[in-house]
């Protein structure tokens, strides 16, 4: 659902994707990663929805270097590296500084 | 699909959200906005994906001053009291200066 976020400033990694056909193994291992990222230093929570056309991911973080681990994590490694042969036709992946946010919520 | 946006930095406006039940012309209203949107001066792109429980929406932007006058516009303004009334459960706007990016694209 929505992530519970602290004050600003912190960082989001902004992923975009395109799918290629079918699933091959792709819904299991995005749920490892995610499983995975939840146990990483600086994690902040992610929120991720996905159309048949696109898919859009945002991963929150404390800090740079804290993305920068996380990407390094060799699980996490191998999993981009299959998602550029199988997976993905394209991705964007857009790193930004969070620098506001508001929220809303009903109340009934 | 992906946007194509230029060289960081630029700035994003994370908007995820929980709707409530049913459409009540929401879908036509989002894709109305969409166009409006593309219309503002700033604006670079927009990517938008949508599960059963969750959208996240991803507007991308030249500058502050873009992103202030894209809320402010009067139509823009009336949909946002509305979703608050009627298409919302909760929603979460996050302000995000984008300092890189990259991208992949399958050569086959």
């Amino acid at each position: 659902m929505i992530a519970k976020t602290p004050e600003p400033p912190y960082w989001a990694v902004i992923f975009t994707s395109e799918r290629t056909e079918g699933d091959n193994g792709y819904g299991a291992m995005a749920d490892a990663m995610e499983a995975l990222a939840t146990k990483q230093p600086g994690y902040l929570g992610i929120e991720s929805a996905r159309d048949p056309a696109l898919g859009v991911t945002v991963s929150y973080w404390a800090d740079l270097e804290s993305i920068a681990a996380w990407k390094a994590v060799l699980a996490h490694t191998a999993a981009q590296a299959r998602g550029r042969e199988q997976w993905y036709a394209a991705y964007t992946v857009r790193v930004a500084r969070v620098e506001r946010d508001y929220d809303f919520a009903r109340d009934d």
